[in-house]
């Protein structure tokens, strides 16, 4: 067995934590080695992750702490770079695999980077497909390395689409917790705080995307992402809510059969799926006690008490850069409502209201277009949100 | 698209019938002929399906009802045979697959015909692989044809097992409805007539596999028709109660993603993927209606008041023609438990009896030692059901 190298994107985030969990795991069934890591301001985590796996390049996205960096790695060997082009060099550095987990907009030119050169991705950020589906989507086909999902749902869908089997693929159902929020009424949920939004009751996430959960943003976002990966057509597109969270997601064929992966709420068998595909590794993970289960639950999602749904399907219809506008309005509107400065409720309102102002933006060609959608739909969106807080 | 054959033996049972509706579905779109039928005693419907097919031979099973099969189909200019030698030569007719859907050890030898001259065998008879497994194995190796399983669970496990991936089987997990005694206790299901236990919850079947799977002897032949399959350990097949027959079976693997096959409980949608295997067919059959479903449910069997599950992991432990012996006995138990003579109960303790009896019989070599030991079975079991009757 031929040496695999592997480069972690967003190493110290809680799908950073698991990939180097998932690796020390591999290791010791295969020749399997870290070349590159990248984290934000937990300095301390990124050096001891880069001291642990002998990387040979470790990068902070803040270039404030390059010399904590520096520091904290002394005498090691280990390369330290830092900022935008830090996160360049370690995409672009020679690598068989590259797990892409930096959250947030800061992820697109690192991974974009790391699909140009033919880099297998195991694909943790959103934005790639929700922001700049096509032409992420391009570069990867350019580049010729593989792209797997690392979300659960798009994960599952992956294991259960048979990809020589594509013209019988009739839908795909992905699967939704539902949230805290998932009976309550929206007088109930008017009120809520961030603190109260963020208590998932099967994933321990972080904050944002607990609270993303709650409004089903998340599911709005994973909608977009299906999508563009799968080459679905939206109306095929199914959401069901499924509080266990068993079932990672399902796909509906046209002899009647639906296939669906399913599993205990542990990132880790998605992501050892998504750096060892096509083969399957072996996981210490929870394996499912059907017994114990005892019951799975379905229910509709409620577009009304859950608007983040019917603002997917908008944004899907519209396309262009509508899947840009969205996430970044949502993000504004989602840090504001952290903030304590806007409520659960007014989220997709205002999301809602930015996507209609740039329904208009044509097709990107380019990051650039995509960077100055995402401004813009910031900017409209922090307009809207001090409008409100003046009235 | 190149014409396709296929050959359906036991075209007036209930897979049968199933079977010409999806040629039917199939034909729409693909070039697609029957080339042979055979049926028993329902000639009225067997001369029928020949002439609306325009089969060139039919067969009925029973010789005393040639002269009756011939005067229903005079002047078509369709051949009709009978009997063994009839059957068989159906098996052999050239044809591209083979639906293996005779019930009982009378499927035997037509099964094996057609898998020896390299037909691609839709296999729903039980007997070549509980009674001939490794024999039966043989010679569609030798044959050279592909086996895709008809019984909803082993065709949802055959969906769902990714044949390169075969180092990381870890489990597989069949489902049973648990039948209409599922929650009832030994005591009450003591006086049962055949005619409640038939009374399956979900599918619509025939009188006799209602009863096995009240008794859960159905269950049992699958867990051993399941061992042969897919080649799989004992130990690693999982038996969970699954009261919605929802999902037809699962497969877990190592890095613990278990993934499933789930439908509506139709049997033409593992008829059409078998028949259709490697392709997937379009078919007119109900879709899955997640909402509507609502929850799945699960509990683990008990082999206490199930005993057919207990008596499967013996057999599949001892081995050899166990399978057989389990088989024959459970074969004459049941049908002395139809006429009143046997109760509900007493049919596991007949079996459990006879396969300690024959215990220590040797592996098959030839199919005349299957046959063999199949005979002695029911020899035994109704030496036994007369002892129980005269005490």
């Amino acid at each position: 067995m031929s040496e695999r190298t592997i480069t972690v994107l967003g190493s110290t985030g809680s799908i950073g934590r698991s990939t180097l969990d998932v690796i020390e795991q591999l290791s010791k069934v295969e020749p399997i080695r870290v070349v590159a890591l990248t984290g934000n301001g937990n300095i301390g985590l990124l050096a001891e992750q880069a001291r642990a796996t002998g990387a040979q390049l470790v990068v902070t996205a803040d270039e404030k702490r390059y010399g904590d960096l520096r520091d904290a790695v002394a005498g090691t060997g280990i390369k330290v770079a830092a900022g935008l082009s830090g996160l360049i060099e370690a995409a672009e550095m020679q690598s068989d695999w590259v797990m892409a987990a930096i959250v947030g907009t800061a992820g697109l030119r690192p991974t974009l980077a790391a699909a140009r050169r033919g880099a297998n991705i195991a694909l943790a950020n959103k934005e790639c497909l929700v922001s700049a589906g096509d032409l992420f989507l391009a570069a990867v086909k350019a580049g010729g390395g593989r792209l797997i999902p690392v979300d659960s749902e798009h994960n599952a869908i992956f294991q259960v689409l048979e990809q020589d089997q594509r013209h019988a693929l009739e839908r795909i159902v992905l699967t939704a917790s539902g949230g805290p929020f998932r009976t309550w009424s929206r007088e109930q949920m008017a009120n809520v705080t961030a603190a109260v939004a963020c208590n998932h009751p099967n994933w321990s996430m972080g904050m944002k995307i607990s609270i993303d959960s709650a409004s089903m943003f998340n599911k709005a976002l994973e909608m977009i992402e299906a999508r563009h990966l799968f080459d679905i057509a939206p109306a095929r597109i199914e959401v069901i809510i499924h509080p266990q969270s068993v079932i990672h997601s399902m796909v509906g064929y046209t002899d009647g059969s639906v296939l669906a992966q399913l599993g205990c709420p542990d990132m880790r068998t998605a992501i050892g799926y998504a750096l060892s595909h096509p083969l399957r590794p072996t996981l210490s993970v929870e394996r499912l006690d059907f017994a114990r289960l005892a019951r799975l639950d379905f229910e509709a999602p409620d577009e009304v008490r859950f608007p983040a749904i019917r603002l997917a399907r908008l944004a899907m219809e519209r396309g262009a850069l509508q899947g840009a506008v969205l996430n970044a309005a949502k993000e504004v509107a989602l840090e504001s409502f952290i903030d304590g400065r806007t409520t659960f409720l007014d989220m997709a309102e205002i999301v809602e209201h930015v996507m209609d102002l740039l329904a208009e933006l044509p097709a990107a060609t380019s990051m650039d277009a995509v960077f100055a959608a995402d401004a813009e739909a910031r900017r409209l969106a922090r307009e809207a949100i001090d409008r409100r807080a003046a009235a």
